[in-house]
């Protein structure tokens, strides 16, 4: 425990309704507590099944220090190992996404199968066994086509989220979609920081002009009608709107309630009406792939909006999807990994332009990267006390509440 | 105090007429240790007037982590203020220099006045009480138009420092001063290797060929005929010369006695000849800008320097004051703030060069950049031992005690 | 003790045949370790005389942030000593190499003999002595030319090494060679797996195909017939290679048994057939100078390998020599040092192409570095377990074992 006494103090002097103390965002100590006790104690969200398409596709995902290969098996089964060979080590994957036949230790060639069966070894002893030396397993669940993983021997349930949001996922059938676009964004923040930071529209209005002017901010931390935040919304007219649109979502078999953090689970999901006549998720409001996805065969101007906890969250347009995760690189950097799923069979230059696809949640990224840098600097001088959430920044405190929950029950699990 | 043993045991270990242990330059934990600790228990020097000339003007402090936004309010005053949003904590003045009618945190807009009142947020509570939730003053004190900040909520005493130096220091009225050039330098080497290499001038003969046409070294570190220093002037022209100089400067109403450390404070004064004919501190000695300041109507060859210990030293010239600031980045980088001021209605390119207002100082300050990194490099390795102070380095061993009796006493203050 | 205890654990915990615990090869406190504790209790290789060819010649070893001076007396003598100097500790000689009548501080000219001895130092206290204030000394051995150093007070004993190896390299006359081409390779790997690297040619079919068409494995790390690895080796063709060769260096006056870190010791000599009719280790096998050295009036087709712990290993070559010296500079950066030494006669540009000579070796390390990169990735990751060293990594092992034996060691002396 005394690794950790500075975390153990935060969270006694942690009060609802404000802002962590400092070194629980930025101490180095915090850094370490939640890359090697924290976040290995949840599930954490890695990628699609779109990233690992076809049998041999890999996927690295980091955390830290660590590295994991999630890679489809010639069974079509997705599994996810520790990228560290069983010889002495050495990295396997090298790259951050790639394709083989079979997982080959660049330094001596020992190979391993896509299931993580040690298959060849040169120049063993005679009593060493290659059954004991596969590849180690990583735990993984696959919700809907989005891919969780766990770095615990002894994963938290997740049969909660699966039962809530695994079919509505689903009809976007991610299996059917490709990665058309990938972007790697390292924000100088801390992670969790970069996490409030998406929690609250409450800076849209100023920080994301390009942004509100095609999704509107409500339910992005606004509120919606039925979660009763009536004193934030409190607009009858998109009451009304979203009372017409929610008929029209019924006859199409696409609606179901706000589903929001429920009983102390960490997912919320939400159908959203885009704003401005706009059809999906881009820069203009235009369709950005002219193949559609999922249920539809024609434009339509909602979306569905996933958020989990600690490190995602993810948009279901008509025409794509556009997933993000995020995981710590160091106390005060953060890898913000962004991906633009289209159709399998869209053509690139035919049926979508690249840039056009991925230029609305680019550009915001790169404002909230701003906003995240700064509010970490603040917090990191001496005069920083926490301060109270605003009333729109109530899945902000979602947010701070289950890093706090999950925290004091990962430190009591290591007395 | 477990926090700090190394930083205990080198204070004991320091022996009068000798360098300090490494573990004081070089260590983490003395990084540390002054920057959370010794320099928050200190007068700091942060900038002049004239770098916040009028209402709405501010500047940046840092010190290491720490982050103070110094701004001149609308009723004329300086005042400081931590740099973070009573919010959640973002940094609010995001330049190093800027001006602004108020200060608007970038993320939330939570809006504050000049002198700190948080004027609005939106989406507060409905207990939220704007008065509590002001920007937190930091301890300022002008003198004589240079500004001294202290992070500490209890500051030391600071009068006999404005007794013995502000009226000095006023003559050259910085309120009517402007900046000219403001140089940021980042030196290689621990904040206390900078602020000896300042103390004396053993090294000039060899190191600062342009300087030493200009200053002369008397009286940098090698003593004045009047502070006793006879084994080490011993130079009967050069006493004559300042007796004659003097006799010009009590015409004149500029001169005072050396004012030297006095009874531990933190403050030496002396107004010394310039060499060679020279009447300011420029690179050839020559006026640097044609308006004057302060007292003067005609050139004059002698300038007033003032030193205060631990981070400011500054040159008082007839056309020009240059002032230097240092602030710790790391353990082994610091950062060296010059700025050139000249009369607010000197015009850039008719009455001054900035280049060669700030030739001088500039060259100076890149070959001591270099002598304070070799020395940190040196201190660092394992066969470094403290060494003795030369004759010459009196001063230097005056910073040191100072740093000592504070360290000891700030550690004291934390048992 | 405290400050040791995961070292302590992880050497508690290795286990024979396999690799080390994680923390040992890519904690910050292992790197703490190896370079205050366990690197200062053992001889060190740090170059040859030819780097310190005539007298004022010198040449600056590192050790993370120790730095150290090697340097020739006008007595011939090869001498080191701290690089710091014992007025205010700054850092005497700031190139890697080079040439100086005297040591001089570039701070304030205090004066040093080559002999480390105080010439001048100006503006001194009354009771100031030259004598007390020479440059402080280093252990340093010179074994056949081959310079060590001991950063300990209490060197260990290294008479059976000389005994061993001194006349065997002796043979070659360094005092003969110059340096001709000197490579700084920064690695991104600690420096025991760069060191683990070095030990064993397992990977070298895949990994060095350049390498091993003029080298062939055998000998490195694969064995040699006289070792004893029959299982290894088992190549009745090599082994009447070997002995047809043998009675030709039999008759040349350069053959000796193989020397395999005998009795705990830390030198391994071989005299190993080059491969495919090289005469030299050259990218082509061809000739890389006109100007042979050593007994060589002609080409011949062996080199000497001689093989230190912890940190060297050096070939011999008809034509040159070539010298690898290694040392950490951070947790995870290696600075491997290779030195080219060609006949003191030979003219670059009619004797020797520098490319052409350091082609091979350059092209193996940069090969090298990726290796021990992916090797350290792999190893920080919370996946890795130690794993069976293969059956041709029992020189690997060998270096493991120094390693575990002198850290032991090292840590009861501080108990």
């Amino acid at each position: 425990m005394s690794l950790y006494n500075r975390i153990a103090t935060g969270l006694q002097q942690d009060r609802k309704g404000y802002s962590l103390p400092r070194d629980l965002y930025v101490s180095e100590e915090a850094f370490r507590f939640d890359t090697a006790v924290m976040l290995k104690s949840v599930w954490l969200f890695a990628c699609t099944v779109a990233h690992v398409k076809n049998p041999g596709d890999y996927f690295v995902f980091e955390l830290a220090h660590n590295s994991i290969i999630v890679v489809r098996g010639r069974d079509n089964q997705v599994r996810a190992f520790w990228n560290t060979c069983r010889h002495r080590g050495a990295r396997i994957c090298t790259e951050q996404r790639g394709r083989a036949p079979r997982l080959i230790c660049p330094y001596h060639q020992w190979t391993y199968g896509l299931d993580g069966a040690l298959l060849a070894a040169r120049s063993t002893a005679d009593d060493f066994s290659k059954a004991d030396n596969g590849l180690t397993p990583v735990a993984l669940e696959n919700v809907g086509g989005l891919i969780f993983l766990c770095l615990s021997d002894d994963p938290p349930p997740i049969d909660r989220v699966k039962a809530d949001i695994a079919d509505q996922i689903a009809a976007y059938d991610l299996e059917k979609c490709k990665v058309a676009v990938q972007d790697n964004l390292v924000e100088h923040a801390n992670w969790k920081l970069v996490m409030e930071n998406n929690r609250e529209c409450y800076h849209c209005d100023a920080g994301h002009p390009e942004l509100i002017s095609v999704l509107g901010t409500y339910g992005f931390g606004k509120g919606l009608p039925e979660d009763g935040h009536a004193d934030v919304v409190d607009d009858k007219a998109f009451d009304a709107m979203v009372e017409a649109k929610r008929a029209q979502w019924q006859q199409l078999g696409i609606y179901r309630e706000l589903i929001e953090f429920p009983d102390g689970w960490w997912h919320r999901v939400a159908r959203l009406p885009l704003a401005n006549g706009a059809v999906t998720q881009s820069i203009d409001g235009k369709l950005a792939c002219r193949k559609l996805i999922g249920p539809f065969t024609e434009p339509e101007t909602s979306s569905l909006s996933v958020w989990s906890q600690p490190n995602s969250w993810h948009h279901f347009c008509c025409d794509h999807v556009v997933s993000f995760s995020l995981t710590p690189l160091s106390a005060d950097q953060t890898l913000l990994r962004t991906s633009w799923l289209v159709h399998e069979d869209a053509v690139e230059g035919v049926d979508y332009d690249p840039d056009h696809l991925a230029a609305l949640w680019r550009t915001t990224n790169d404002q909230d990267g701003r906003f995240s840098m700064l509010n970490h600097q603040g917090i990191a001088t001496d005069g920083y006390r926490p301060g109270r959430y605003a009333v729109e920044e109530k899945l902000v405190e979602d947010f701070k509440q289950f890093y706090v929950d999950r925290s004091r029950a990962a430190l009591e699990g290591l007395a």
